[in-house]
């Protein structure tokens, strides 16, 4: 198989004003932007007179690797649904709905355009497939770089709503998620030391597809803030990880059912096998996920897609963390830094 | 002299938390956050009920350098400023005003935190050294990569007024810039191909520093936008090139009098005899001065900072473009691919 990357004409063959002259016509979705690319900046609607904003870099062989070591080769729509998908998540977690993105593009010269053009799509399938139908790609940049790098920073609104914190659950709520847990991961476990891709079933190539293109749940962070979620947040490094700054920010502990998380590694099953491994270390603390972890107070019908996990019980004097089935465990997950 | 990126403690040393913990203390600055760093999203201000977005990267060795040719060392000050004024400009250049930025860092492992630092001071010193009163540093990612680069989203509010677009110039209007031409140039020229650093004059360091930390007249761009400007467009990649596309996107030409750009040479007259070159060249073709490019209706009296360059004739059936005393000209300037 040809590099897809080296595929047709390579982005140093084309000058910028060509290069997004290939690029802007994929990006036309519906959206609330006012003033669309082409001008030193874009106009986005504001409606309630307030604008979330999140920003975030995906670098080659930082965040995702071109070739994986089973093989499989990530294309340019995986590259721009999981930026997509990621900032989108970050706005899903405040309870507000995405109006739009701008997108800075570093590519090598050696890229292939056909491979900036998928990048383009999938974008634009992440913003369509997760169901963000208000947002727009709103504007960008394209520059050179050594490494291929994508920031997608997206705007979005609350609706008139207040935004919910990670600060705000209370001993008594009930802990809940939306999402997978643990499927990015092991999707990242068959690519990292998996058997060849070509010779995964459709179900492992699905698995490895959680981890390339993540499915944020998009509808239920303004359904939980509807509902009155106390607190709210983006599981992007881990349920323990991503748990823990819940619950201290919040003050309390967090103290999750094992039997309610046995499902999410039930799921895993199949790659587990695969791979011959337990499939519990990816529900605690496999990242990119991109499902939320919410704190309900007691009683609150959940909302459609999530589902309890546990409840948020004192601090007792302490910082808060996580607990599981009452025994404090120390935060783990993903670090950019220090692995 | 100890190289800078690498004093004190390293990136690799800390993980993303504690480096976190060096950085948003130095981002404090008075500004528009509702909700400032340290949750999923930040949340900032829209009065007007839209918001204004331009996203821009800065990546090592393609926008700048970590040492010069002349041996000088960029500063983590220096790569801050920059990032943040350019991105200042592309809201100033819609006549809006600054309300809020985001910043995406990518980071070799072996980058200098207090390198690092630095850059959070940069940011800070362009937003209050330029004048961006309204403008705070409202959240931001931190990720890791081979090359350092900086992408700023910079969010900006209209005060009620229509955006100011490249594409309203009409004939006999009055061409006009504020900010300056080819100092941004010029300090490159000295950084590329002049005397070492350490042996430059007091004058000749300053004109280094234009290209480091360009100088975006932040006020006026709504000062344009109040006296009815009708077209509006960041100088970023030089005078010719920036001028041609302002000229299509209005369907014009724009006939700039040699006269009027003549005393922007002679003020880089040190420079240019330090070099033994041509002043001229920087004028109308270097970049990243991040001046403003306007067009006037006859007769308005110019907005404080601006200065008259030439006027806008018809486009006579062609696509429209830059004339220099009656005569076409074609477009040169930076080219971030076709170099």
């Amino acid at each position: 198989m040809a590099d897809p990357q080296l595929a047709g004409d390579l982005v140093r063959d084309l000058d910028e004003s060509a290069l997004l002259a290939r690029i802007f016509p994929r990006l036309t979705v519906l959206g609330s932007a006012l003033l669309g690319p082409g001008d030193d900046a874009a106009v986005v609607a504001a409606p309630d007179g307030r604008v979330v904003v999140s920003t975030d870099t995906q670098t080659q062989d930082a965040d995702f690797r071109l070739v994986w070591p089973n093989g499989y080769r990530s294309t340019g729509e995986d590259v721009g649904w999981k930026a997509a998908a990621q900032n989108l998540s970050d706005i899903n977690a405040m309870g507000a709905v995405s109006t739009a993105m701008v997108v800075s593009l570093t590519l090598p010269p050696e890229t292939g355009t056909a491979w900036v053009e998928g990048l383009a799509d999938g974008l634009v399938a992440a913003i369509r497939g997760l169901g963000a139908d208000q947002c727009t790609v709103a504007g960008g940049d394209l520059g050179r770089g050594r490494e291929l790098s994508v920031t997608v920073t997206v705007l979005g609104s609350l609706e008139g709503r207040a935004p919910v914190l990670r600060s705000g659950a209370r001993p008594g709520d009930t802990v809940a998620v939306a999402g997978r847990l643990g499927a990015a991961a092991a999707g990242l476990a068959l690519l990292e030391r998996g058997p060849a891709y070509g010779e995964l079933s459709a179900e492992l190539r699905d698995a490895v597809g959680r981890q390339c293109r993540p499915l944020p749940p998009l509808a239920a962070g303004p359904a939980a803030a509807r509902a009155g979620a106390h607190a709210l947040m983006d599981l992007s490094d881990g349920l323990l990880r991503d748990g823990d700054r819940l619950a201290r920010a919040s003050g309390v502990v967090l103290d999750l059912d094992p039997a309610a998380l046995a499902p999410y590694a039930s799921r895993l099953a199949p790659v587990a096998q695969a791979l011959g491994e337990d499939p519990l270390p990816w529900v605690l603390g496999g990242g990119e996920d991109h499902g939320l972890l919410a704190a309900f107070p007691a009683g609150t019908p959940l909302p459609e897609g999530f589902a309890a996990i546990g409840s948020v019980v004192p601090a007792a004097g302490g910082p808060g963390g996580v607990a599981l089935g009452g025994r404090p465990v120390p935060a783990s997950g993903w670090d950019h830094f220090a692995l």
